[in-house]
């Protein structure tokens, strides 16, 4: 019997009964799933810290791992509900931009939307499609369920634009996507968008506040209290500011605008 | 080798390492046990917000499932100990009110008192039973252990007295069970309470604040930032805020006294 | 087939997909492991808090149980890596004071460095170790790897200062490890040191405050809103305040001085 891993990714947080009622559907349609929580803890509604997350910890799992994400400010209107198969894995969940980045990374083989019904809960929530469409919908993809009988293949999907980086010369403008527990300033911004700059000092742009950093390979490059940019373990580039928050010394928040110069 | 799903809610959140411990007991007893965290952030000795929670999760969790709630703030007094077997399963936890609302919605078929030391951890503290009595109870239970080994059997619980609902006329007054992290309020009023209500403008009194609403079916039906009352996924009365947080909106809290009138 | 229990605690928190690539790299490369989270949320860097919160847990695991911890201020630089073995199970993490307290209580067989590029994963980043060599290096010991292939063979680690008690006369002078979700004041104070006390009254001295308490065998020998002392779930001395915080009424914090003398 092969264990077959289901991840979850939901705005929900864990003072709720949500996500446990979601591991329970899981759970009891297919009893041999290992449940791996990612995060309940999604800002409400952030669909761009969702994806970042997901596309960060999607790379870990094992094939053939069916990943859920949940981050559904449209729920109940006419967004569809879709399951993407990749080269790699499974992503279940709301087609509002939350999947497509983790998706292509590992290559899109076919999109399917979930129209069937005897796939879903018997009573179906307006307001509660984790639990009751995609929670089930994953649990039957683990138990071999095909693709077909969820409801008709799609071509496309809805694309985020918070993907998007920009080049002008030799900087390069990209967003941010996500300020991390140690207060990391996360970038959409990879290593191959930047490695003409790598080694060397830049000057970097925020809303608020610009200031000039040291692109470093590891934080012993730069002293205490100095800010750096560098590679994150995610494959972003991050601006970090040694044993502090970067986030609070350059008064960052996901979805700002970031440029990199050289200096 | 059947699986056994063991579930937890408890107040000692995830800072502790009270919850790990009572995993690590429930695991070292019965191996075979798929624990699933429901909560553990209930607040500190908040037995309605427990038994809310339990009562919303524990109908999607596959039959035979032994669910473990410890919120238990007169733990080393006389309160019991008790397991209450269910037509679906089995709930572990202090006989005082916490267990009630989600047992009688399944179905109590007997009730035992946990007396056996033999059944507890060799030593018991006079402030964790979460780890000493009901993990143990839950794993034994879990590995077939019968009723009649724990304790004599019992015939009555506390009842609580957050699930009185009253109606005077057409008007239905009822209490607030708990705001969920959208801000949403979930009243202890069920769908059958309030069906001539449905569909028409309600008045909503709550301590603090007083409102017109629709009771509606989804969110679609009003504006942002209007107030409206549906009947939530967990199936009871809630209020909320479309796109906001109705209980910052209406100054509401677990515990207040909610009125709702025909307008 | 023998399920393998692997524990995590972190200074990681939930929000970031830290711990989730932790989890999916321990169970792509050992599918059977049963990952266990005893916590992710100690404060960031905390060394002394992790310490206490895995001494505290580990001692309720099955034997053969695999620790790992990771609250790693100085990964990159040279603080070794570590594979601890004792009487009873295996720790791993940094060596850096974290492992000390809950290795030395099971009785320490052997110590080996992790160097081997080869059970790492492929890429190792300057800033994630828990998933980049730690989860491999769990997993692999999970299958059976031998502790050899790690690395080689060490014989002490880097011991905290923050595991010291000291007697003067009868009054006993301790360290405050943890304040807990209720807050309680955990001390680093063992009941063997403290025997002498047990059941009388006592001064206890903190650098803001001071006060007389009873130390106790339960709460129920005090009144509400009295302090106490009594040996928490833990096996440590704490300091309680009854039905209420201990910590905000003698504002104390973690690594204040702690002094017990008879009344």
């Amino acid at each position: 019997m092969e264990t077959k891993i289901v991840s979850l990714i939901t705005d929900f947080g864990l003072r709720d009964p949500y996500a446990a009622e979601m591991k329970a559907v899981i759970l009891r349609i297919c009893p041999k799933a290992v449940v791996v929580d990612i995060t309940h803890e999604v800002e409400s509604f952030n669909i761009r810290m969702g994806a970042f997350v997901l596309a960060s910890a999607a790379p870990y799992f094992q094939e053939g791992s069916i990943h859920v994400a949940v981050i559904d400010p449209s729920v109940g209107s006419q967004r569809r509900a879709v399951i993407i198969q990749t080269q790699k894995s499974f992503f279940v969940g709301p087609d509002n931009g939350l999947l497509v980045v983790a998706a292509e990374s590992q290559g899109i083989k076919r999109i399917h939307e979930i129209t069937s019904r005897r796939l879903m809960l018997p009573h179906v929530s307006n307001t509660f499609h984790g639990r009751d469409v995609f929670a089930p919908a994953a649990a039957h993809i683990a138990n071999g369920t095909l693709l077909e009988e969820f409801g008709p293949e799609v071509t496309s999907l809805e694309k985020p634009t918070f993907t998007k980086v920009y080049h002008d010369g030799s900087n390069v403008i990209g967003e941010i996507l996500h300020i991390d527990g140690f207060g990391n300033i996360v970038t959409n911004i990879r290593a191959k968008d930047v490695e003409h700059l790598q080694g060397s000092m830049m000057h970097a742009k925020l809303p608020r506040m610009k200031t000039e950093l040291k692109f470093a390979k590891t934080y012993a490059e730069v002293a205490l209290q100095q800010p750096l940019a560098l590679i994150g373990s995610q494959g972003y580039l991050e601006v970090a500011f040694k044993q502090g928050s970067a986030a609070e010394e350059f008064l960052a928040k996901p979805g700002d605008r970031i440029r990199f110069s050289p200096a």
